[in-house]
């Protein structure tokens, strides 16, 4: 392994609830953190390439010493690889927001952009060998040895899969509250009232959705209702987030592939939140995988995104289209 | 019952596959019509109103003499009641679109918007007292006795409900053809390699859908392959499309309420199209509301846009927020 070079490294990690930047020493020492909002999905795309120039903007102007030391910048954002044209384009063009102020002697630090499941891996297993499961307003997991193998699965969005995530979890439960209101199935009652107290009368609830870009955020934010009701024992709720963590344990399974140690780590604050779903997520994995371990994970995906930046810094990486450009 | 005033009527339907108008004279005889294109929703809610505009335009361009003597104009549009903003103001502009060159003795015709529900209702039931469901792109199920009982069940849209409907079908034949792709459930094969066939590589579905303002006639335009899928005996597409016709089974029996004639129509391209769906619908409403007699519509919603045109012109309408707005 190449030796550190000395300086600071910046982690991006960008998501459908919000974004986390952090700039660190590469020794490790306290990092500096700044939140930012939300990626959208507008008729040019995602967001995530504009989120990340005002979070190096921030950093910069927090930090203006220490951003003119950054060696390596890692980014993970999620849709990187189907809702954003140019990933490697955004690489290059994220490389020249380090263009000077620099002292002489340092180049401009190198740039790796990941998708999210990339860098919930190496915050999660810290760049050992196996599959990761990150559920967050979306759903992916990731099998990877950090070498030859990177299998995603699922991370299709909102209406295509995203299966267990936090957008998943608040339609279906929209979706309960509204069969509950439309007098079909009234196991949804609670759901409902919940929602109204969140979202207002239904008539409402279209016009807050579908006109909006970040609608799997939207979503997403119904969660907490349905995790809190699940816990109290409502049915509808419980069925919900439980049926998540059985999703969740079925693509953390499908990441698995053979050739990866067989080790799994679940990241994402849903595992936490919900007593349910983190329950069924481990009796469904141990029933489809008996040999798998179940890691706590090590860190989170800033935690990865910052990895990755050490990692680019050094010079360890190679470009892994459609899940990893370098600048 | 007013006599009929001499003169013509404009028809208008408008939905998530597609508009189309009509102009006929109130004797019945052959009428004229006009194709346009779906409707989307953006940042600024529901294109309904522009493609109204647009197709008054058209029928004034193509048939100028017969557009000079309405006298009613009616219109149903999905979404109308969450996704515009000001229907009432929506029925007024429109009515502005019949100004001159008119004859000196013909005033503006009277103009009545309304839910698509209302239009379907007007169409397969003839204005007699029952529940219709209609299933086209979306879902939505009206029961209606056409004075006091106004009682509408889903249409909530693609993310909240519409369950049964074109964009629902669509969506969940995706879902199931990625969990194919991702290797956690191979039973949605066929239909994987049916959307392979329809949308190219699963890598770029995600920026054929999240992109647009249409996603709903996105999805429900994978609605023909999974009807075929089905019919050719294919496990998960079957599994879908009977699903289906039980949800609309459900609708229609939620809106049948107390008061109304035990008597359902069932509307829409879907219900001729699927055998199963059809079946399923048929066994299911039995279950629920063995009572209930099914009837064949005796139109579709364009016919049911002209008969509100009528009854617009004899005066025979009450404006009924959130289903009927008039001008």
């Amino acid at each position: 392994m190449t030796p550190a070079p000395a300086g600071f490294v910046v982690g991006i990690d960008i998501g459908g609830t919000g974004s986390r930047a952090a700039i660190a020493p590469l020794d490790g020492a306290p990092r500096f953190e700044l939140d930012g909002p939300r990626v959208a999905v507008t008729a040019d795309g995602s967001t995530a390439g504009e989120l990340a120039r005002g979070l190096l903007a921030g950093l910069r102007e927090a930090r203006p010493a220490e951003f003119a030391a950054v060696v390596g910048c890692g980014i993970g954002a999620t849709g990187l690889a189907s809702l954003v044209a140019d990933p490697a384009g955004l690489a290059v063009s994220l490389r020249a927001e380090f263009a000077p102020p620099r002292p002489a002697d340092a180049p401009a630090p190198a740039v790796a952009v990941a998708i999210d499941a990339v860098t919930a891996h190496l915050g999660a297993l810290g760049g050992e060998s196996g599959a990761i499961i990150a559920l967050g307003t979306g759903a992916i997991a990731f099998g990877s040895d950090g070498h030859e193998i990177w299998h995603r699965v699922d991370g299709w969005g909102h209406l295509l899969g995203d299966r267990g995530g936090g957008a998943w979890i608040g339609r279906r439960a929209l979706e309960a509250a509204l069969l509950a209101h439309d007098g079909v199935d009234a196991s949804g009652s609670a759901l409902l009232a919940a929602a109204r107290a969140r979202f207002g009368e239904p008539a409402g609830w279209p016009a807050q959705l579908y006109t909006r870009d970040d609608r799997a955020g939207v979503l997403a934010g119904f969660v907490p209702d349905v995790v809190a009701l699940a816990a109290d024992g409502d049915g509808a709720a419980l069925a919900i987030v439980s049926e998540a963590g059985a999703e969740a344990a079925r693509s953390a399974a499908a990441a698995l592939v053979p050739g990866l140690a067989p080790r799994v780590a679940a990241t994402g604050g849903l595992f936490g939140a919900g007593g349910a779903l983190a329950e069924r997520f481990r009796e469904t994995l141990a029933e489809l995988r008996p040999d798998a371990e179940l890691r706590a994970p090590l860190g989170d995906p800033l935690d990865g995104a910052l990895r990755l930046a050490e990692r680019a810094a050094r010079g360890e990486l190679v470009a892994r289209a459609p899940s990893l450009w370098l600048a």
